[in-house]
């Protein structure tokens, strides 16, 4: 006898997924027992929902398909909606498992019961409660196919325990298939093409699939300034690859670099606009300008539409981005105490090639990405959707994804305290991930935000809300609690040994950084 | 000038509240700002939301008055939402502000953009979006009307940045109060006294008020068995209180004790059900009996109903509960190991006087029940919910809200580790609490809902899902890396001399019970 909760995971394996991230309580058992009976998925345990949701938003971006969760009921879907958020923000396909109570158990309100609905539909596009076990084949099918139509989106598929238990028979395969994405639109190719042509100072701000792979090749070759989002899904960079400047994170520089162009070509991303708004600064920095075509946005094919603007120019292979090319053996034995250059500088000179950076820390990662455009080749994956904490979480689903390259996190004290418990995944699936934390025992963020609202002597609870030093997080002590060992640094030289000893050492290692 | 972020922390302030569990981000500096410019309200960081509602949860459960919290946009109130379900099934009152992006900016859609209100109606009674400076003191007032009318609920603020920082005038103070519970049901109250007059076998069904003070104390002069709700907000026992049989957990369970009366009056908590749905189990314990009477519901005031029927009753003061008396120096240098009965044992023999005993843990809660009822006279709290992990948090809010009362938390290590953050909490604030880690390292109820499922033999995703042991929690280390000092403990005479060496010890301690 097929039960419903054998269907969900056999559809689920026939389209060839083959990871689950699960946090699971007594609703979901029958789903456990299925992903056993079945075979050929993996489930990876987190020890919070929002430690399974961020992993599967960072194995989506790298594996290039979608993750499955495994979350308890209203509350277990509340606590991993963070990172959803960032997942629908880095358009990554991730299809949520919801065990739900019993049917008939329901109109009890039973203390567990809450508005699954509500929840799931902040962060989906695409919810269902399924109603038989001969469903839930269909179901979840047709759940795959929306979360990997066009860019990517979530999906959440509420399964009452009676119907995961149920008898399916044997149920035939569903006819849904994904959507592809909208086809190039070939007016804006020759407009972009016109516009770029014509200009003095031509840039191209790029997103999505324009930011790794052949949309990156391409956009290479069309010889204008490139600039990626500020809030990458993922990219590739490092020597070799295509230089690509970094939209600034506030409004007032964004502004000032995209004011630089006489022609601004938009591809894989949406036109611009400010993280938070300021009074006096803009929210869209591109409104208003008559040299801006919009090639591709968000949810369009950068790479194609790319590859058609630099065919439609007649753009030849670029050189190669010369670079910097920092010395690996430039720190060792270094006294200079860290700071966030500092930390940048050594990481990127260590940053194994084909590793995989997850670059989440907030004060902490703008100088990161400057210094790894010289780094080795490797891909970076950054934070979408502004809800902070996600990089270990991300580093987790990005080792899963990815055995066999180096996941080195840059990520903070104060982000990284929000989902610590991710460390434990690092150390349960024996992950080679480098955690370097930049304990700068503040949210240094706050602190800026308050100078930038004219707050110059913030009273005490506003320095209070700020402090982390009292007391400082033993982030060493943190990571041994969750089975990773670790050390802590204070100078360069430190911390590049340290790097060093764990890229050569199997296993999850974390430094924590202190300045 | 008075901004509208002064004039909704000034009408707090004016209202009594005095704490706000805080998590702030960019677009809430105008009520820190306003924090400070007030005065008179104590800003207590979480390092995550979760931290912030749960701990309000345990402030409001103890206070008796609302606690506020600070929470940043829709992904912060998400991080929230798993305790504030707890918080609404335990009707404690808590006010939740959302600072929002600036009116202007949030039609950008910035990234941390998301329905707010879709998060908040979730878990509250009360939503509103403030629309100018001049209406935040009205609003904030109403929400406070809101969450104290009755037994308590959850409101929710959200306060746009533009609107927190405009100026408000003089803000005439609103006239709202808040609405008084039902009156008692003397028709009720008559026909509960009649029932339990002619019985064989009376019982009374606890909840809410009937817990505690002058309900608790009326239900004692009834002379029939007392029986507590299983998921209580706060309770009052051991020696010299009432003695209260607690309703079990698995619905088989609870039907077995309730089917041995044959009179039932219900007071202060609904017609009891099950926690989850099992076959051939029963949802609803009380339907379809005629010896049942529901005094007061969940939401009436069990105290004033109780109070009426002892009078009714003509009942007199009861001879206090005897109960055991164990001797707290038992266990000294016993080299017994240690279970959740032993634990429970020990714990409960040390609790000091006037404790607040935060009994979290999920397998191993029952048995410190049975023994708490001969312990010195204390408060417990417990998961209302059904959403674990809360009693690191709990614990914070309960030793903020009482200052000189002795906190001791049992909490398990699956559960613990959803919101291990909170004791940072007890480190920064320098709270008294005591925190005993059940260690078994396993989600143990998975196990049992695995067995009673008929899951006899699971597979290995069923088996690793619910094994905490590779790695297992260091939590000793974690207790460090948050600034609380610990040990580890595996036999009843280490628990005793760990437990005795912290009570007498100011400040928090963490106890890794190992079984």
């Amino acid at each position: 006898m097929t039960t419903g909760a054998e269907l969900v995971i056999e559809t689920a394996r026939s389209l060839d997924l083959d990871v689950c991230f699960a946090n699971p309580g007594t609703t979901e058992l029958p789903l456990v027992h299925a992903l056993d009976r079945v075979g050929g998925v993996r489930a990876v345990l987190g020890l919070h929902e929002n430690v399974c949701t961020g992993a599967a938003d960072g194995y989506a971006r790298l594996a290039g398909k979608p993750a499955l969760t495994l979350l308890h009921l209203g509350p277990g879907l509340a606590n991993g909606l963070a990172n959803l958020h960032n997942a629908r923000r880095a358009f990554s396909p991730v299809v949520n498992l919801i065990g739900e109570h019993a049917s008939w158990h329901l109109s009890a309100d039973p203390p567990l019961a809450a508005d699954i609905e509500a929840l799931a539909g902040v962060v989906s596009r695409w919810t269902r409660r399924c109603v038989s076990a001969g469903a839930c084949g269909r179901d979840m099918a047709e759940a795959l196919a929306a979360v990997t139509s066009g860019r990517g989106s979530i999906a959440t598929l509420i399964l009452p325990h009676d119907v995961q238990t149920a008898a399916a028979g044997d149920a035939a395969p569903a006819v849904v298939r994904p959507r592809g994405y909208p086809a190039v639109d070939t007016d804006a190719v020759a407009r972009a093409a016109r516009l770029l042509a014509g200009a003095e100072a031509p840039a191209v701000l790029l997103g999505g699939s324009g930011l790794h792979g052949s949309g990156l090749e391409a956009a290479g070759r069309l010889g204008v300034t490139l600039i990626a989002e500020v809030s990458f899904a993922r990219l590739e960079t490092g020597r070799g690859r295509p230089p690509l400047r970094r939209l600034p994170y506030f409004p007032e520089q964004a502004q000032a670099l995209l004011d630089q162009f006489d022609a601004i070509v938009v591809a894989g991303t949406r036109l611009p606009v400010s993280f938070f708004g300021y009074d006096d600064k803009p929210s869209r920095y591109l409104e208003d300008r008559d040299d801006v075509v919009l090639l591709a946005d968000q949810e369009e094919d950068a790479a194609s539409a790319l590859t058609a603007l630099a065919a439609e120019m007649g753009a030849k292979r670029a050189a190669p981005d010369s670079g910097e090319h920092p010395d690996e053996g430039a720190f060792a034995g270094s006294s200079a105490g860290l700071d966030a250059d500092t930390i940048a500088r050594v990481t990127t000179a260590r940053l194994p090639e084909d590793a995989v950076a997850v670059v989440t820390a907030v004060s902490s990662s703008a100088a990161f990405y400057e210094h790894s455009r010289g780094a080795a080749p490797h891909t970076q994956i950054a934070l979408t959707g502004g809800a902070i904490g996600e990089g270990s979480a991300l580093s987790l689903g990005a080792g899963v994804a990815c055995p066999g390259r180096r996941v080195v996190a840059l990520e903070a004290d104060g982000s990284g305290a929000y989902i610590v418990q991710a460390l434990y995944g690092h150390a349960r699936e024996n992950l080679d991930v480098t955690t370097v934390i930049c304990a700068n025992q503040r949210y240094r963020i706050l602190e800026i935000e308050l100078e930038r609202a004219g707050m110059r002597r913030p009273g005490s609870n506003a320095t209070d809300l700020a402090d982390l030093s009292r007391p400082a997080l033993d982030w060493v002590s943190l990571a041994r609690g969750f089975g990773v060992p670790g050390t802590r640094v204070t100078t360069a030289g430190e911390l590049d040994a340290a790097l060093a000893r764990s890229l050569e050492t199997a296993g999850p290692y974390l430094i924590e950084a202190v300045f």
